[in-house]
């Protein structure tokens, strides 16, 4: 039995305490500032606001002044804020840390260190705290799934592949499936990214649902028997998203090589895999669906109030470096159609077309 | 204007003319024996017995005895066969044909040349009839979707690919988009695969609708507004189907560098695009979706009587090629658990566990 301290206890921080309390380690989960009510709600009644199923009993359950106390005899932290708490937990929990104890990460995305420099955040943690061993978690995993213990498989990636090796250990059950990888930036790289494309594929979405709601009543001449079981309008349009999915492959693999990965993992199970779960799962999806019927981002913004949108901070901080390198070092921005046609979007370009031509290898 | 000439009324092959007319090309649609009532069909009333949309007028609609009379000043060839009918085209229309006119097809599949040796339909035709010039289509493109016009983007391979580019020159629109590769085996091995591979990515499903199924009357601890918006079931699986969605573009990929192409396609739009669409489309969704559920293949076989399954063949052809190499020159079959695990499926081993800890990179 090992001890495992948490730190964030949104949805992902929470549901990483399912894996380990089941391996027979002790957890204490911290809150973040931002979390206060959500450590309350648990010492109260155990119920999680947001995550709708039942967390571990037993749990060591600390706000975020009891930090140092959580933090006594841990052997693992895992670091689960999301990636707009990041610079917080660089700034005010990082220097608090005790160097010997390993770190695991759950928050994804890219930071832009320098003008046109991308750097995951196990780089950016490791600049800050050399001293200290970080990994990171990618792959198709979705919090609430996680902490329902359905069959999951996901990626553990550590420069040095003994820190990812270790939280394996530690972490792994007969539902949650960890794959080991010292490709850094290609794990890093390829889950930040799925979540900006899961916005590009859902325009297909919305575009079809768009001409669904302008078409309804008229005659289309498919018949009812010939409609998709599953395809969530009823009707037959998959091959605008099926072409918008391959397309976030290749690019999610070309940046990955742009920053010296191996492209592999993106056309895997981190890239092409998470990719699949998240245009499924909810927030990003309906950005996507929303620009894709011709909403203004302004318009969108209005309707999402209050939600939070990784993908848009990840599309605005990639495109901006991408620019930059190609302002600087001559860097082919074709090579990016759809990144830049979403960043355009955001930009409040609506109705902008598809760059169809400039789609494939 | 040129004249196209399809051989092989059913689905993909009757679709094909659609951008083909847009163009303004002359069409020859042909039947094969088995098409007669289709042409008759089409004769009569324009209405294709199977596909649910209108087909160009003015065609040309030939019966498989008029085809030198179809062929007759044909600049290019359209094979619209099934992998079911490949051979008899490969004997019966093959040596029909003339030299100087390039072909192309839309045939999705691998056979095994000799034991071990796997083929893709391009390099089987060129071995019968050198003197011919052949490109093929991959990527994700339902018939009735394209026969509508939708937005589309696919491959086409050759391996000069001066075949492949005039061929695209032919049969390119504003909604049918067409990348050129040389990549021949990169591209057939990730076409026929995603059919297969679509099975296993529905076994999740399966496992998903029979865990609800046990379940339903049960408290879950799911709350009505935090379910996922088009999901098939209502409920929140997608975790399993996303791990096995990455682990069979995984798998495609290292098919693909096996027979010596280069792996990219299978993890961009021809194998994780079409393995997006081929998941949502009808019978390879259910013929896994029934296995999933614990229904032994005999079974299934039972309930889908009637239905030609491409997937089926395509497992059993790569999986016995596959276990003849690791017979004779150590391939390690461990490298394809998924579909080593369809196979077990196929030949009766029903209730099996998927091989969870070989998954991944």
């Amino acid at each position: 039995m090992s001890l495992v301290c948490i730190i964030g206890s949104g949805l992902m921080g929470s549901a990483m305490s399912v894996p380990a309390v089941d391996n027979g380690h002790q957890v204490n989960l911290v809150g973040t500032p931002l979390d206060r009510h959500i450590i309350e709600s648990l010492r109260q009644n155990g119920v999680h606001p947001t995550l709708p199923c039942k967390l571990p009993e037993n749990m060591g359950l600390f706000q975020f002044e009891q930090l140092e106390q959580a933090l006594s005899g841990a052997e693992l932290i895992i670091c689960g804020v999301s990636s707009f708490g990041v610079d917080w937990f660089a700034r005010e929990v990082l220097p608090q840390l005790p160097s010997a104890v390993p770190l695991i990460n759950v928050t994804k995305g890219l930071r832009e260190a320098e003008p046109g420099v991308l750097q995951s955040f196990p780089q950016y943690f490791s600049a800050i705290r050399p001293d200290m061993a970080f990994a990171a978690i990618g792959g198709p995993c979705t919090s609430y799934e996680l902490a329902e213990r359905r069959q999951t498989l996901v990626y553990f990636c550590s420069e040095k592949t003994s820190t990812a090796e270790f939280a394996r250990k530690l972490l792994q059950t007969n539902y949650y499936h960890i794959v080991v990888t010292d490709d850094v930036i290609g794990l890093e790289c390829s889950v930040a990214m799925k979540n900006a494309y899961a916005m590009g594929v859902s325009l297909a979405i919305g575009m079809s649902e768009k001409e669904n709601e302008e078409s309804a009543g008229k005659k289309t001449g498919v018949r009812q028997n010939q409609l998709i079981s599953g395809a969530h309008d009823g009707r037959l349009h998959y091959n605008p998203q099926a072409a918008l999915f391959g397309q976030s492959c290749v690019e999610m693999r070309r940046l990955v090589r742009l920053l010296g990965g191996n492209g592999d993992l993106a056309g895997g199970i981190p890239g092409a895999g998470d990719l699949y779960v998240t245009v499924f799962g909810g927030r990003t999806r309906r950005l996507g669906t929303l620009l894709g019927k011709g909403l203004s981002y302004a318009e969108v913004k209005k309707k999402l109030a209050g939600v939070t949108l990784e993908a848009v901070a990840v599309i605005e901080t990639v495109s901006a470096a991408l620019r930059h390198r190609a302002a600087k070092n001559g860097l082919d921005l074709h090579q990016f159609p759809l990144l830049m046609h979403m960043e355009s979007l955001l930009k409040g370009n609506t109705g902008k077309k598809l760059p169809w031509k400039q789609f494939g290898e």
